[in-house]
């Protein structure tokens, strides 16, 4: 979930507001969301690490016929996200121009954040979801009828605790790390995110030394969250948000695990730098007030060889990789092969 | 010369305002400043790229016990750069608590900035030069007489006008460049200046791919000039100014170049990696507003194995490298083979 900034806040600490709607599409649909081909819409922001899990998911388990896709203007403005990509500046599916009016649908009082990822459910125009950590589970878990042939399971029953576990490490000093580095109004809480954000960097790094994907053999939930943190790691998190103790490419281990995924179906071809880069830099005026997006770094390494086959690994499982991506949804700039810088 | 920031312009380029006080230091005293052991202070900021050329040449040179050092405080305040490192915030030499006081001392009605390094005549308490430039070249070349046993040619007649046609080569792009691109109001501005910096660094990288030194087969001040600029680029630059097409630790000629003249003494010597990150991250409050200073990146790199003797380069000529620096005078976090990180 991405929201700007923490305003509220009066500690030097930032917080992440937590998901404010918590529905669940499931199979059954005792929420009374049914899973159910053509329904629903995911609104992203490619910019958005917590956005793209669920790019990545759907795309690994070929949900792009079930669930269609909105993506949105990475620069937000006072009313949030916007459809300013689009013709007429409009959804065209949805008909709205401001992903707010979906949450307004949902709940006309609502004045907390406007997030992405959303899921919206088209009959009514109303916000379904805005619970980025409940998802991309319940693509995996509750959408299995509607996967395409040769979809991997991405949450396994018997590796569920230890996905969990793994899972709960990256994103406590992580995903949610860099931002309590980048956000920080002290120096002490600056420092502090720093030195977990690194321990947790140097245990990951030791355990995918000897392993291709962080649990088990094949891609799980667990390498989709660690992946959308390290693929913005030397584009923004490092300059801009102060991880700087090394770059991602200077890591032999992780930047070899990190060009594998990229270089994944499912994994790249969500990516667009162009995106990440212009949404951190220019929305966060309080750490970066004149706006400049800087040109590097050079991206054009995460096509390099990577060599991680020689770990073994079966990527999909008994599964196979998705195909390429629909001609509307490859990003402009984020090609696998030959990203923007 | 490190004045802060450039509240006069009205352009989105960052202008350098040029030095005032020019007089120069001469063998002859042609200026009415003779060049005499004992009679002048130099003050630096070990912060600041343009006193550190002063600092190494100083060292390279033997010239400590001809010329005192006096450091400041690497956060200057309204009143500019401050001895507030010494006891009860005086330069123990020249007994004031300000470096403005040596400017007024020379010119009452000075009202431009307050630069180091700056050459102070110690029984009028005036400032002599603040000329960056012309300082290092008469510390070579004019005070003849009094450099140490073995101290090398930094800027021998017959290589003059190479050395300053490549130093020309590296002020734009390089020494300046970084301050046009992280003080740029506008992207074109930015970018503009981007370009030029890494077509200079590709330029630079390629010439000392063949060659240990920038000139001839020794150690110039065309090297002393682009050291200072290397030393501080994955520190402060990369990020803080977002030099960000690659580290200089990416790049194995510039970055063994870089290591190879760390390692040498009189250069490493002389570098206080947490003046340089607290000066720039702190003082720059319009690209840093948090004034949250990163901890890295991980300095342990600079000590490490260069072999750029390999190819061949004498690196004091005929001379001989200096003795360590007096134990009052090591950065008390700038050790070589530890620097602070």
């Amino acid at each position: 979930m991405t929201t700007v900034g923490n305003p509220g806040s009066t500690t030097a600490e930032y917080e992440r507001a937590p998901s404010r709607f918590t529905d669940r599409i499931t199979a059954d649909g005792r929420d009374g969301w049914p899973a159910e081909a053509g329904r629903y819409r995911l609104v992203v922001s490619r910019a958005c690490p917590w956005a793209s899990r669920a790019l990545v998911v759907r795309r690994l388990l070929g949900l792009e016929d079930a669930i269609s896709l909105a993506v949105v203007d990475p620069l937000q403005d006072e009313r949030s996200w916007r459809f300013t990509l689009d013709p007429d500046g409009r959804d065209p599916v949805l008909g709205i121009a401001f992903l707010g009016e979906a949450y307004a649908a949902r709940d006309p009082g609502h004045d907390g954040g406007i997030s992405v990822p959303a899921l919206v459910d088209v009959p009514s125009g109303r916000l379904v979801t805005n619970d980025y950590a409940q998802i991309t589970l319940d693509l995996a878990t509750e959408w299995t009828a509607l996967h395409r042939e040769g979809a991997p399971d991405l949450y396994p029953e018997p590796l569920r605790d230890e996905i969990d576990e793994v899972a709960e490490d990256v994103h406590r000093n992580l995903n949610n790390g860099v931002y309590l580095a980048g956000f920080a109004k002290s120096q002490r809480a600056y420092e502090r995110a720093y030195r977990n954000l690194f321990a947790c960097w140097d245990r990951l790094s030791e355990r995918l030394s000897t392993r291709r994907y962080l649990v088990g053999d094949t891609i799980t939930e667990a390498d989709v969250r660690l992946f959308t943190t390290l693929v913005r790691f030397d584009a923004v998190y490092h300059g801009h948000f102060k991880c700087n103790r090394n770059k991602l490419a200077e890591d032999p281990v992780l930047w070899a695990y990190a060009r594998d995924l990229f270089q994944t179906p499912g994994f790249g071809d969500t990516v667009d730098f162009d995106h990440i880069k212009r949404h951190y830099y220019r929305v966060h005026t309080d750490i970066n007030p004149t706006q400049v997006v800087p040109l590097g770094p050079d991206a054009s390494g995460w096509s390099a060889p990577h060599h991680r086959e020689e770990l073994g690994g079966r990527p999909f499982g008994d599964g196979t990789p998705p195909g390429p991506p629909a001609a509307e949804e490859v990003p402009p700039r984020g090609r696998a092969g030959a990203p923007g810088a």
